[in-house]
């Protein structure tokens, strides 16, 4: 990257805020993945005038542009493959208003999530959207993946809050989309289009954020049921009797052996499957209510044994078994490569039976865990990747997990989205005229390729 | 339209099903405003691939393709003001698969909303979304539209319910977008970007929607408040206590009184505003413990009176007021131009006051609903088209309507879509950035521009 171009986004932001030495590359070079390549230069704007400028320069040298929040995402959609310009937007970490009238928050996109929620809390409101990397993951770079979590059963995903984005678009001009109504249908939905977009249509400097009312009671039930068949027909029989759980969360007989040999938590795990369910709301009978009901459909639908958390205590104590999940995986193996499909509902025997098929192919653990009112299911390969043919039969696994998961009505991605890894596998997933299509949204909104660069389409 | 090409278009369909009198294509004309064109000829394709098939002809002689479902359009979306081809959707008319299991119906796109509806509800599922045309307008226009109703406060719009689509592009290609898991960030949101389009992206031929378990039981309250401030206040000190209702409906004193003299239901007309609310849901006491919390607050919040209804025949008759504005204004004036801002709710006494105000400066009644949990309000002028300084006062009070909305940070519309009518204030409510975007997303879809030209975009 020669000094003249560097000079000129120096001039933009700052000498501190333009880093290049190798040191300083590196720490931008990775993200959740095992993937990394380093940029060119990383510049650390303050504002969405800065990134811009940036942008300005980057069409104008033709020099590819990466946007980054935490580097927590799972999909290597922030590393920069073909190196340019990383955009750490972590010094926008403002929130700019919130509203209680309107029950909207406004918020610069380096905002850590759990700040956000924090703040929003303690003043009674909610922002329901709870990915596993949320107390390190930015709002911005949840809204470019359109992040999930288990919350998201009851409360929608990231998108579902997405009321208006300030853009960065690939020239440079400075997009603002929506606002605080609620329902809007002036034109094209471009936060939906945008949101999930990783970074390929333009940069998302701040976000209009809808908020509800925080939930100010909640309880949990731990179901444990001999038969995966029976707890995944469990699941479909409190949705349809109108309980809509604040999660529904699922753990096969792998993932409950792997926490119990971590945690002694006493888990029982000569079962085939959990289920965590939890109800949440703003009156106390009622949340009691339904998750009575829960646990009854549980017993009805053949659960072995249903726990009801008593006092806060014992829900903290369900809850630890599913958070320290990634802990506990971690006690099994070196590695760990996470995967995040999804299927219809009533599909999960059938593509947990083709996991475990993988699984025993090839002789690497699987674990099964995931939001099962969802759909959305997260197989583990445990492996040690120090040993090259285990990383090569990992690598294999993957390509047929994401077979089983098509082959079931599925598809790649429920929360993680496509970023680099995920590419190979998108025309099977979606079809050569879909991938048209959206290759034709990108050709128009960035002619000159520069946003994200080698992401989400194939190669 | 010359005869080898209609010789083409039966070739595709049959004869039967192309029509080209001047008697046919007036039926074809015109929608729910005062706007009317006619087509060159009506086609009433049968299947996606004959839909693809008359697509294909129009693209290689470029003549206009003007989907169009029951015309009940609001917007003057489905009138095909340059002529070409009105592609009438309503033979398609069939549910074609509902999912118990994985809670889903695929459809045509010709199927009347309220009779999939009534399919689902069958068999203990619910599709809410509810727009007052629910009895005569089609799945693909609701969704081309993105159209709303009063339940859409509690469930969400018709895009919030959107799993999948079939899309005949411009060039005739089939796409199909989504499936049926619930989660999918595998590539742009293809579903988000055709919802909302009004036929100008691609045609929607079939649509995969998601159900909800149908809510067993439902409460409802009539709430008179002397002062609108403190209604407005109401709705959001409802929501703000995490009350989420299904329905949230405002009518302001203009609305009151026009229903009052129509229908003699022993409406207090000396208030400001009315709000009626309703609960509902899977659980009895649930249900009722909601609006017996939303009638103490409209209490605690100044309301002169509440009722509660005791029996499903008092609810009926709360619910009669309500539905009876639109035969009710009819009796006021030959004529009534119904609006569908949208504002942020905190601004709904500002807007409204300016709104009064506009008609006031004009001579002519505006009676005010809607939708007040959303901020989504119907001002309805009044007047009489035969007087054409009547006609003239209407067409300017609508820019005025538009530009207290946009004023109040709110926007053009909630749940109508823009059509041909909302064209000339779209660049003040979007801005030139958004305007040029939303352009370039259609020029790559649309290069021809044949899709539903001349809706939209400005001029």
């Amino acid at each position: 990257m020669d000094s003249h171009f560097i000079g000129q986004l120096i001039e933009a932001v700052g000498k501190k805020y333009v880093l290049h030495t190798p040191e300083d590359l590196a720490v931008y070079s990775y993200d959740g993945t095992f993937a990394e390549s380093l940029p060119d230069v990383v510049v650390l704007p303050a504002t969405t005038e800065q990134v811009s400028q940036i942008v300005k320069l980057a069409a104008t040298a033709r020099v590819p542009v990466v946007p980054r929040g935490m580097g927590s995402g799972m999909a290597a959609g922030s590393i920069p493959f073909k190196g340019g310009i990383v955009i750490s937007l972590t010094r926008m970490n403002h929130i700019l208003e919130i509203d209680t009238e309107n029950a909207t928050v406004r918020t610069e996109a380096g905002v850590v999530t759990a700040d956000l929620q924090a703040a929003v809390e303690k003043i009674g409101f909610f922002y329901p959207p709870d990915p596993s990397s949320i107390r390190h993951s930015t709002i911005g770079g949840n809204i470019a993946c359109n992040a999930g979590g288990p919350r998201c059963l009851k409360y929608g995903v990231t998108g579902d809050y997405v009321l208006g984005l300030t853009v960065v678009l690939a020239d440079g001009r400075i997009l603002k989309t929506g606002g605080k109504p609620i329902k809007d249908v002036t034109g094209y939905d471009l936060n939906g289009l945008f949101t999930g977009s990783e970074g390929t249509l333009g940069l998302i400097t701040e976000a209009l954020l809808r908020l509800v009312a925080k939930p100010r009671y909640a309880r949990t039930a731990l179901a444990e049921f001999a038969s995966l068949v029976d707890a995944s027909r469990t699941v479909n029989a409190i949705l349809l009797a109108g309980i809509l759980p604040a999660a529904l969360e699922l753990m096969d007989q792998t993932a409950i052996v792997c926490i119990e040999e971590a945690l002694h938590l006493g888990l029982n795990t000569d079962v085939e499957a959990s289920l965590i369910i939890e109800t949440d709301g703003a009156d106390e009978q009622t949340v009691l209510r339904e998750i009575e009901a829960a646990a009854r459909i549980c017993q009805e639908s053949g659960a072995q044994s249903v726990k009801l958390a008593g006092d806060e205590s014992e829900r903290a104590s369900l809850w630890k078994a599913r958070r320290s999940m990634s802990p506990s995986l971690a006690r099994k193996a070196p590695n760990k490569l996470g995967e995040d499909i999804t299927v219809p509902r009533s599909a999960i025997p059938e593509v947990i039976k083709r996991l475990r098929a993988i699984s025993a192919k090839h002789g690497l653990p699987v674990v099964i865990f995931g939001h099962a009112g969802d759909g959305n299911l997260h197989p583990n390969i445990l492996f040690d990747k120090r040993q090259p043919e285990q990383w090569q039969k990992a690598e294999q696994m993957v390509a047929e997990i994401f077979e089983a998961a098509l082959a079931v009505g599925g598809t790649l991605s429920g929360e993680h989205g496509v970023g680099m890894l995920k590419r190979p596998y998108m025309e099977r997933a979606l079809g050569s005229i879909s991938i048209d299509v959206q290759r034709h949204i990108k050709q128009a909104l960035d002619p000159l390729n520069i946003l994200n660069p080698g992401k989400i389409f194939p190669a």
